[in-house]
């Protein structure tokens, strides 16, 4: 048996008790599309790979697609607009950088110091997610997106082991030239 | 099973388990009534749709309405008072704002930082909730409101199933004219 | 079904199943006579109707009555001794306030930021409770108080309501002149 | 039921299981003979009373007794040494202490602010536990101490109340000459 | 039962049942392997014994190792890469350090003020793991590497006491020549 915990789109500190390992990110789309969320983001924002940006699910983090009056696309987080950014590969002799997806927003007066990340001159960011590099993830896609592989119902009918399998992650944020 | 936690009206940390997803909010209302709180009010206050400020169930928060000496409207959370103020629609061109009603009072000397926000001079205040924009949504008002749709009770009797529905959330806060 | 968390006196972090809500208090009498408390001191220190001084139960919050070699009334509170104070009533152009009664202390070396309050000079103190105004609570009392109203031994037999019941709460903190 | 949360040797988050109160101490020694621990050190460190030193039983608190290689007694938690040291009592005008035992290490880059304490010139320390005044705790003893009074085998054979029993606690520690 | 928390890839807060401390570390390696976390990184990095870290299974704290396009040895921990690195002894008037191997990568922004270390000039970095000293602990090692003992399997099959045992820890992190 497994527990996750939420905040729901009203504020309150809520746990679900989920059947098994396999049906998590079931619960965690369920939920997350009615904009509850599990745990923080982290610092910098959540890290998936590039090619998951097309068909992303946002429910997964309890975010949502909005597309704005100006009719651009942005991403709806906990009541606060993200928009998105396309980032160029970086290639220089101090830094190597996939091209990357970012969501960021500007900060607000009562945003943590640990979240800002500075741009130009004195403006501050804060970012929800940026997608770069690494190696697709079928499970983070839309249920029935066309990009997708073959879902579970095709499979062979024996019982899935509840034993979660390891799985490709983002391509780790390097840093060149570090002294150590 | 679902589990809230709350802090009671004597500070203490307690959990109280629910039958199902379709209970919660009857949960919150009935402990909210003796100023149980659940979760903290997030930086900047709670967002609601500008429609269900009339009938708002403040229960839902661990709130409730209040009259004070002079006779204005107030709102008591966790032993303090907070102010009911209308705040016009904002058409510039570097901020575009509908119209909205917020619950505020002024900062104390105890108030962590990132709760504080600026007003004019050295002024700081505390956010309760905004009311802005967005759509109402029924079950936020105080139950058997006039304004409310038609109770649970008129619906037909075969079993609710227990997965929660996608609801429609308040305008989300638009920053216009940030550079990225 | 309810779950409390505690801190025990040894510091440990406990939780305690609990029948139900109306059991509540008494598991909090029951292991706060021990030193364990649940929840962390409002900033600005908890806040009682001033009704209640007389015959405060301390033990829901984990502290005890203790009598200091000088013979001063003190609440012990952690390991760390809080002294009584009486506040006068405050009634000038900027502030109207109640009369009052304060268990605080000095404040310590290791006290994070925002505990602290400001007192005349440099000096700093910590509030443990305030109690001011509102209407008394019997269910606040030492059990068996003579204040207190006939016990719930002395009622009908019937089965009570596991619903807790709202119940009149300490005034609220007002602050008059706030600009907003 | 109790449940008391653990930060393992591993640094992992884990909730174990107890039957009852009268299980709980000894649930709190055999996992923090493995260096597990429950809770916070409070701020200043864990206050027992002075007749405890001798034989406290340091897996209560995660922690464990070590000689380095100068011969020197001292107590390793979380991977961290603190050093022995007596403090004579203090009978001044301004503070009145009774005589203490502190264990006590350096301050650490990582060492967050609010267990840091000032000692002479720009040195900062951080204290796990002092030992002062308060009446001596048999529970707080290595189980089979020559000083423990006698064991619980030896007490008559009807089952113990589960309900937990009040207990002496250390002296409060007390600021003479606060102003309030 | 045990109960441990975790944030997963997601950055969700997932609790998962155990059956008994035995069965601790075996959940710990295969949520691990999916990079889920429990608790966080001590201030200063996980110490571990130097004999563990040539076959150090890196899932235990959700971690994995992975080879960088320079061909240099790194470990990937929540999506950021760090570096190994041998220190040499110090063995100084000042201090007297074992040889240890440490994993650090350069403070990001977004890293709080506790975590980061500072190093020469006004350059800081952040320590995963440091290994150093200590006796060598089998149960921390890759299963069925060959550096560790015999399996379980290989033991007579009278059933395992559910009691864990005290282990062996890391060399504590000595601090010579401070004042007390």
């Amino acid at each position: 048996m497994l527990h996750i915990e939420f905040v729901t789109d009203l504020g309150a500190q809520v746990t679900v008790d989920v059947e098994g390992p396999d049906k998590l990110l079931e619960v965690q789309r369920q939920y997350g599309r009615l904009g509850w969320t599990s745990g923080t983001v982290p610092g910098g924002g959540y890290q998936f790979p590039l090619d998951n940006e097309p068909d992303f699910d946002w429910a997964l983090i309890g975010a949502r697609k909005w597309t704005n009056p100006d009719g651009e696309e942005m991403v709806i987080h906990k009541g606060l607009a993200y928009r998105r950014r396309e980032l160029e590969a970086v290639d220089s002799r101090k830094m190597k950088l996939p091209a990357a997806v970012k969501y960021s927003r500007g900060a607000r007066a009562t945003d943590p110091e640990h979240v800002r990340e500075k741009a130009d001159g004195e403006f501050e960011y804060v970012t929800l997610a940026i997608f770069r590099g690494g190696r697709r993830q079928d499970r983070y896609a839309v249920p029935g997106s066309p990009r997708a592989a073959a879902p579970a119902a095709s499979q062979p009918a024996r019982p899935a082991p509840a034993r979660p399998q390891p799985a490709p992650r983002a391509a780790p944020e390097l840093e060149e030239g570090t002294p150590f």
